[in-house]
């Protein structure tokens, strides 16, 4: 036993939203996602007035629900798309090709084509193969190539699968040009949920590099691609967006000097992370053995229910119990026959020792990477059920 | 450049069966699973010559498609369920209520009560709070109890999260009694994939004290259920179920003497595991770099399309290029945004350097725990297409 259970709720939002989308949750059957646009319209608008030199590409991948795409096509945002699946969405929902860009580095080239038949001429590429695919699919469009990084600092680094070195980026873009494509930008990504701000700096200096060079081959790069990386608010501390905003501007301005390129972000997680809250209902509470030291919670989601990214606890989503009183050290699992569904077990996570079986927690800033991720049917448990609250 | 690719194909399936699975494929689209229900057929009937005394629960989570269970229920076997929506699955194939285990230890009141409703009288349980709710929920229905084990061996263990120690157990047994259940058995699971067959040996030399203390409490406990944990065949070497049937009906007899308790076993992987392919395209091969020593390969499935126990490079599946020549050593992905989406990075894996883009590669002995695992929507990606070959 431990003193009084102290969650800070205010840190993640106003104690009447919590109220309002709890209200809104009771008659649901757990767990749910319950999403609140108006978290994702002010966090785009904070965006666009501490960036508003960033032309904001949303990475759906983060979360695809229509209602958010279709919220974020208003508010006149574009659109980064990892798939033809996503691109169908997108024109189903009315978006036009012009504010899309192919976004993933690994595609087909039938898929490049389809793209290409849909109206989109921006594309993102990172190897010789695939920029012969795009030149073959996608003859003049614009091509951005990607940097490898190193993520450090990450929660969710991003490092080596995607991008090439420097080095080969530039025998790229010649290759590109050489193929008839207009290399427009460079692009990079320091990992998701970037909390060290100076990572913009270092790889903002390796695009500066490549401008010069570029431009003494008689290459005009016109644009350059941050991606994401903006957090979204876990456990851990993070800067506000402000901070980022500031330093990431003067970064760019040490490089590329007072006329900045076209600037592109792709936000997923800050943009519809916060949005989000997860009601999931305690399944049991036990011990192991009779002296063990912690009670073992067990909620009705897990691992394979929407919460992937607590692999190796690395995402650590604040967690709300309603109670209060002394509390226990828990360790929090999920719902499967699969040892593997473990939420919390290094990471220390308390719960009101008053909290009883068959009752609700919270599992806040959820709206991004969950319902998605989400297995079809793994022990028989249906996809994770999403509502916008009205 | 390496020697000559040599896959050793026979160890998995004979050449006419492949060959009779990549023909029925041909006209499908990639990623999708091929599952031979032949193999399945053959998997229950070695398990039930090599373990005449054992009474088998399939352990539906393994691979839920209903074809599989349609089979294995028209051969006699019995059925571990996970959840209330696989009983739903299992009473829709007309699977009857004895022959069903409700085998999670994490369940809700009311979905015991549905169980009970639906005419279940069997339960595993691991804490007290659980044998409240079944003696609540499922009055005087017969209830094992599981045993913590270490899962040392396994390659994916299943260690800490399901059972109680031994200690705590025997307080379980007399709590049920108490409440008018009737203690009937003891479970155990050594761990999926178990290798070391010593395992099994410790474990029921456990189950054996907890035995014969019970009789002393004059609770005669009548059924011992060994789990899973018997091996499909990955490319780390197993034993023939030859072996874990002889070893342990030893093991069974030094416990127990001749006359043994009734006999369950609940494989999943053993049962599936080896009756299906997974068919990919290759959707890329790249280098990071002018002087990389890797191939980077991307398939067009990864981790959230039905290869998660890929994580940490767990479950390592034999890979099936089709080309001859000389190889190259890879490092193989998944097609999504993810960067965690990586197979193999660790474990060396071999393609012969003649191998093209837009090629296929075959996956094999992925007929359990990928299908269901599959996400909903991650990257727009739908979930795993899965064929019963005709």
């Amino acid at each position: 036993m431990k003193e009084e259970y102290e969650f800070p709720l205010e840190d993640y939002m106003s104690r009447e939203r919590f109220e309002r989308m709890k209200r809104f949750s009771q008659d649901k059957t757990t767990p749910c996602l319950i999403l609140d646009l108006d978290v994702v319209r002010e966090k785009y608008e904070e965006l666009r007035r501490n960036m508003p030199y960033a032309k904001v590409y949303y990475a759906v991948k983060a979360n695809p629900n229509d209602e958010v795409v279709a919220l974020l096509r208003d508010l006149g945002s574009c659109f980064d798309v990892a798939t033809r699946f996503e691109l169908d969405q997108l024109l189903r929902l009315g978006v036009t090709p012009d504010r899309m860009s192919f976004g993933n580095t690994i595609k087909k080239e039938r898929d490049i084509a389809y793209f290409y038949e849909k109206g989109v001429r921006l594309y993102t590429t990172d190897s010789f193969e695939d920029v012969d695919k795009i030149a073959r699919a996608a003859p003049e469009s614009k091509v951005f190539f990607r940097i490898l990084t190193e993520g450090l600092g990450a929660d969710w680094p991003l490092s080596r699968k995607f991008g090439s070195h420097p080095e080969m980026t530039r025998n790229l873009i010649l290759h590109a040009r050489d193929l008839g494509l207009e290399p427009y930008g460079i692009s990079f990504h320091v990992g998701s949920q970037q909390r060290d701000i100076g990572q913009w700096s270092t790889a903002l200096g390796n695009v500066g590099n490549i401008y010069s060079w570029a431009e003494d081959q008689g290459v005009k790069l016109r644009m350059i691609n941050m991606g994401g990386g903006f957090p979204a608010m876990y456990t851990d501390p993070t800067n506000p967006i402000e901070h980022y905003a500031g330093d990431i501007r003067s970064f760019l301005t040490n490089n590329f000097g007072d006329e900045l390129p076209e600037i592109i972000i792709e936000p997923g997680r800050s943009m519809t992370g916060d949005c989000g809250m997860i009601v999931t209902e305690i399944v049991n509470i036990a011990k192991k053995s009779t002296h063990d030291l912690y009670h073992w919670v067990f909620f009705d989601i897990g691992k394979f229910g929407g919460l992937i990214e607590t692999l190796d606890e690395a995402i650590k989503y604040p967690i709300y119990f309603e109670k209060s009183g002394p509390t226990l050290d828990i360790i929090l699992a999920g719902p499967t026959c699969d040892s593997m569904d473990i939420l919390y077990e290094k990471t220390p996570y308390e719960m009101p020792a008053g909290t009883k079986i068959g009752e609700r927690a919270y599992i806040l800033t959820t709206g991004a990477y969950t319902s998605s991720y989400s297995s079809i049917y793994f022990n028989g448990f249906p996809p994770l059920a999403t509502y916008v609250m009205k």
